[in-house]
């Protein structure tokens, strides 16, 4: 739970034993072409340890092994944070306020920032705007949040369990949606929900095929943005007409909600620290690193939004 | 081929005998929800154009009428240009500069800001950026004209015609590349072109369903921009799976380049006194009305980019 630098190597200048840190998947190098482009948040370190697990420095370093008997075990996606002591990149460790709490900005690691990061930077939400949000887990709640930040009037929250809709009224939904037994196409509904022009931004949070159309289909034809949120069964594919997008539309997705991992997660780290993000309403459970089993399967069966782990315990 | 306001309504006080105009199919009212609403250039009146007959303001009326027996002439897409004289609801008229050269600036009706407007407006090219524009007509060309004026550093131009990719380079294109008998997919051979990263902005402008696809292929990955500008036939869909635009890819489209009838096309038109755009390359052809049925054979056969047409000759 707590991430605390504990010593680094002589080239590292910007970090030091004792910052405070949130391991970063999104990598950021600041010096490979796309980060140098710096129009997305991907960067060539990113890529490299989507497929790898070694140290990127070298390509074949590894800095873990079995205790037992020293076989080297590899890094995961450049943080592997399912242990007490890691071995990260630069590129993979963020530098945040001293002030934050550990216990609770770990949840900055994945999941809140892809939802709050998709609203913010991906789609843009504007002030005074109207957002659908499908499917309400931990991600569809942090887009929630991240619209409800960023000014929109009217939020849309879509699911087919009651429980999670009345949840998000918490998060900020001013309007709820149960998809189960409706009489007309979803897309027909908000249309009629919004003064028969669709939603300003859309956001599947499902990875549904049918589910990812719908929310394109809600979003504004004139100029309205659906974002895709959720992973796709890689087997399948979408069908679309591109008259869909001809008044304007855009359809897009993004990694981490579009935050590049070392220069803006801080900043969403000082929103936590400031009050404007509330992180206290995802963390449904916390428990010892050693039930990690029993989090999964709470995890598992929807039962849990977010579980803190605590290695110390 | 002349555009001045022979008289206006009682009711209308921004247009008066004398101005010069273009008559706006893409209709800009000013207040229904979608131009109050200012995301994108539709405009209800320009949808209600598009499937009627008569004049916005009633819903009733045609202006037109047979001169042998009276019998009604309904309006074309609010703007009814193939005649000499028209009658256009406001919504559809852009007061211009009264130092435009109307021969020339006819052009600014339709295809050309398009083309121009997909690169500024939709795509937001900027400088030194990466481009690639597939099918160089007139919206092609437009499209990389556009793409030179915001600064783009590379545009790259792919067709199967070796005379239109000359030609091209008349407009700003910096590299050239037939797609006739390419020994690999051509998105692999714009990645090499590119440093393995693909271009910043790809526009298609064909409406060929394999083409759009390619063309969202060979946009950057991490972040790119991909515009539809091609008509594409109304009974076949595009298959795509959403992990293409998970790196931060956007896939969009528009009308008319996004600009605004009344509010930005006089900009435009400012543009081309100045000499920032360039018109005359355009005009491949000028005739008399009276020899239509040529010029549009011309088009037809691809001999022709734009045929200015003199109604008093």
């Amino acid at each position: 739970m707590h991430r605390v630098v504990e010593s680094v190597g002589s080239d590292i200048k910007n970090l030091k034993r004792g910052d405070k840190v949130i391991p970063a998947w999104m990598a950021e190098c600041k010096k490979c072409p796309k980060c140098l482009r710096g129009k997305s948040n991907i960067c060539d370190t990113l890529v490299y340890n989507w497929s790898n697990g070694f140290m990127p420095s070298d390509k074949k370093t590894t800095r873990f092994s079995k205790a037992s008997n020293g076989m080297p075990i590899n890094h995961f996606f450049g943080t592997s944070t399912f242990s007490q002591y890691t071995v990260c990149d630069e590129a993979c460790v963020a530098k945040i306020n001293p002030e934050a709490d550990l216990s609770k900005v770990c949840l900055l690691g994945c999941g809140v920032p892809t939802g709050i990061g998709s609203a913010w930077n991906i789609a843009k939400v504007t002030p005074g705007s109207s957002v659908a949000v499908f499917g309400l887990g931990t991600i569809g709640l942090s887009v929630v949040e991240g619209a409800k930040v960023a000014g929109a009037s009217m939020i849309i929250g879509i699911d087919r369990d009651d429980h999670k809709l009345k949840q998000g009224l918490e998060w900020g939904l001013t309007d709820t949606l149960n998809t189960c037994g409706l009489a007309k196409p979803i897309e027909a509904i908000i249309k009629e929900m919004t003064d028969d022009q669709g939603v300003d931004f859309s956001f599947d949070c499902t990875g549904n095929p049918g589910v990812i159309y719908s929310a394109m289909e809600c979003a504004n034809p004139a100029g309205g943005v659906a974002v895709i949120l959720g992973l796709m069964d890689s087997s399948k594919e979408i069908s679309f007409h591109p008259s869909k997008l001809l008044w304007g539309k855009s359809w897009t997705s993004g990694l981490f909600g579009g935050f590049k991992g070392r220069s803006q997660l801080p900043d969403l780290v000082d929103k936590c620290v400031e009050g404007v993000i509330n992180l206290d309403h995802y963390i449904t459970h916390k428990m010892p690193f050693s039930e990690i089993n029993k989090a999964v399967e709470l995890l598992e069966k929807g039962e849990c939004l977010r579980c803190v782990m605590d290695y110390d315990r």
